[in-house]
């Protein structure tokens, strides 16, 4: 297989190593850096310099492949042993969102399902397989785009949270995704977009992606968005997922669970846009989803301005959970789930994953 | 009258200039800024070096007082003309508080009171004006403490929101009065402060306060206040206001409407504190006060360092509209008014104000 995400810009795969564009630089510069290891892969998600649970995913497996790269055994069994150890090593870097287990569990198959290959054979299987995923992310994408912009009537005026584009995936995008399609296929989407604190995502890098498109839209403070719901400004809210229980519950960036509130009390419907690989059914509920605490300086500092006065402690959640009660519809790439989701969702996932057809299960 | 308010940080007057601490250097820099003419001070509110609702309030008042003084005008007309002139500029200054127009407005009754006193009596009573709103701003702001820690239980985890302490008033604070009050009565409380976005009252000044009280706290981001109430870790949010309806509908803090929704939901008491000065009688109810947009760049830069991209519009409202259907209790020096607010509050604005008695309205 060819280097199939090449042409992307979030992440490629170079001549044995990775080069992912620094999502902490953005909006003011496009620079690349480049992961040899597996190491400098962990450290890149763990400092979000690559975010966003798709692409998290698909650079866990480049991940994987570049260590398998590393492991100086010859024995098929020690290099087993020690591809499970920095599987397990890239597993810890995020705990929330599911993507990531998923896609490192999915280039271990490659162990089954080539029994007899050798050490040489497998490191080029596990490349393949992290091409692969970053290859069907794209289509994954565009079917959501397709599902999700179904749904929606022309001159909609959309809240968007975080960054759920290219940047968040391989290429185009979840719940912007959709506002994607809307906007190619002529529907004319306004946007609104929440600066998402603490990491300034929807500032910083859905505003970036929405001038790169000829979107418009707006950047207003989280604590706005009711705001302009209450004035009747806002007809849906889109948001992206990072890991789906089995129930729809939906653990996605903090502050997703507020809006999800206001919509319910405006009466705007809620739209979860994610693959089907972010629905984790062995979590039954939100209840059993970890919710990743990071470093408090990413609140009490601002683009590297310390905004809060010393001493003063912060917390940080990085994720709420969404109850699925909130959540009007979840699109993913196989259709369209409506509640009740522990069913809906379970027959979406017998269907093959990434096909674009529609179809939906009925309400 | 002596300079009643001389010992006050957040302003004071002094020989002839008023002395402003400037809020847009903390918690950073504890520096004074000078106001020797009223447009000095109608430059300090706009650009919110003061800020909150009391403060601007009697700001406004030394600013007309300063105004006089800058009459040439010997002529009692000319100079009432004048004088109206520039507390119709300084009441340009904020459009949604209301604290400013009635200390202008209170002022200016100086006029009636003293019907044949000369160009220089007035400028010395405008200026004793001034005083007295200064000292009464702090008996009210203890009044309103006393009777919101009445309402609260040892160890209560309470939410508040943008910065109501010393810095919004003369001194002690309306809605951190109130924390501040039982922390006093060692009622422990323990504080989540919401950084407040666009201009981070709550991360830069609550937070200063905070720790200069030795009180408890936390930072959060805005949007992390509906994930602590869902954990059932706050038991109840106490915010300002910058106008309140006669029907009890509530300006304050963009953002402060999406808390009560959210308080709504969780049901978690949601209490507004503030002088009966921040009651506006000739409001009929929210959809009649003005909201005040302000500059996008307090949105797409933070700290002096822009976030967004370049070219990214952004939208500011600097407040919202709680209706009153949202509001537990309104605690003013007063008393404490219950719904239906329209009855309540009037029946508090007929007790003379400033009392710390324990008036309050019937449920």
């Amino acid at each position: 297989m060819t280097d199939a995400a090449s042409s992307y810009s979030t992440l490629r795969w170079d001549n044995g190593r990775l080069l992912l564009l620094d999502q902490t630089a953005l909006p003011d510069e496009e620079r690349m850096i480049e992961c040899r290891s597996y190491r400098d892969v962990a450290d890149a998600i763990r400092t979000m310099k690559i975010r966003g649970a798709p692409a998290i995913g698909v650079a866990g497996a480049y991940g994987l492949a570049l260590g398998a790269r590393e492991i100086a055994a010859r024995d098929r069994e020690e290099f087993t042993r020690q591809l499970r150890a920095i599987a397990s090593a890239l597993l810890q870097t995020r705990p929330t969102a599911v993507n990531l287990r998923w896609a490192l569990e999915r280039a271990l198959t490659v162990l089954d399902r080539f029994p007899s290959a050798t050490v040489d054979a497998l490191r080029d299987r596990l490349l393949d397989e992290a091409h692969a995923i970053a290859h069907e992310d794209v289509a994954t994408n565009r079917a959501i785009g397709e599902h999700g912009a179904s749904l929606m009537a022309p001159g909609e005026r959309v809240l968007t949270y975080c960054n759920t584009g290219s940047l968040a995936t391989v290429d185009y995008g979840t719940a912007l995704g959709i506002i994607r399609t809307a906007h190619e296929r002529g529907k004319r989407p306004l946007v609104y977009v929440c600066e998402t604190r603490p990491y300034l995502q929807g500032a910083r890098l859905t505003s970036w992606e929405l001038l790169r498109y000829g979107i418009p839209g707006s950047l207003i403070t989280d604590n706005a968005a009711g705001y302009f719901m209450s004035r009747g400004q806002v007809d849906r809210i889109i948001v992206g997922a990072d890991r789906i229980a089995a129930n729809g519950d939906v653990a996605n960036k903090i502050g997703t669970y507020s809006l999800a509130v206001l919509a319910r009390a405006h009466e705007i419907p809620f739209i979860v846009a994610a693959p089907l690989s972010t629905v984790d059914f062995r979590t039954p509920d939100g209840t059993a989803i970890p919710i990743e605490e990071r470093r408090p300086e990413e609140v009490t500092h601002l683009a590297g301005v310390r905004v809060a006065p010393e001493r003063m402690p912060a917390l940080n959640p990085a994720f709420d959970v969404t109850p699925n009660h909130l959540v009007t519809a979840i699109v993913t790439d196989a259709g369209i789930a409506y509640p009740p989701f522990s069913h809906s969702l379970a027959d979406l996932a017998k269907v093959p994953l990434g096909g674009a057809g529609d179809r939906r299960v009925a309400r």
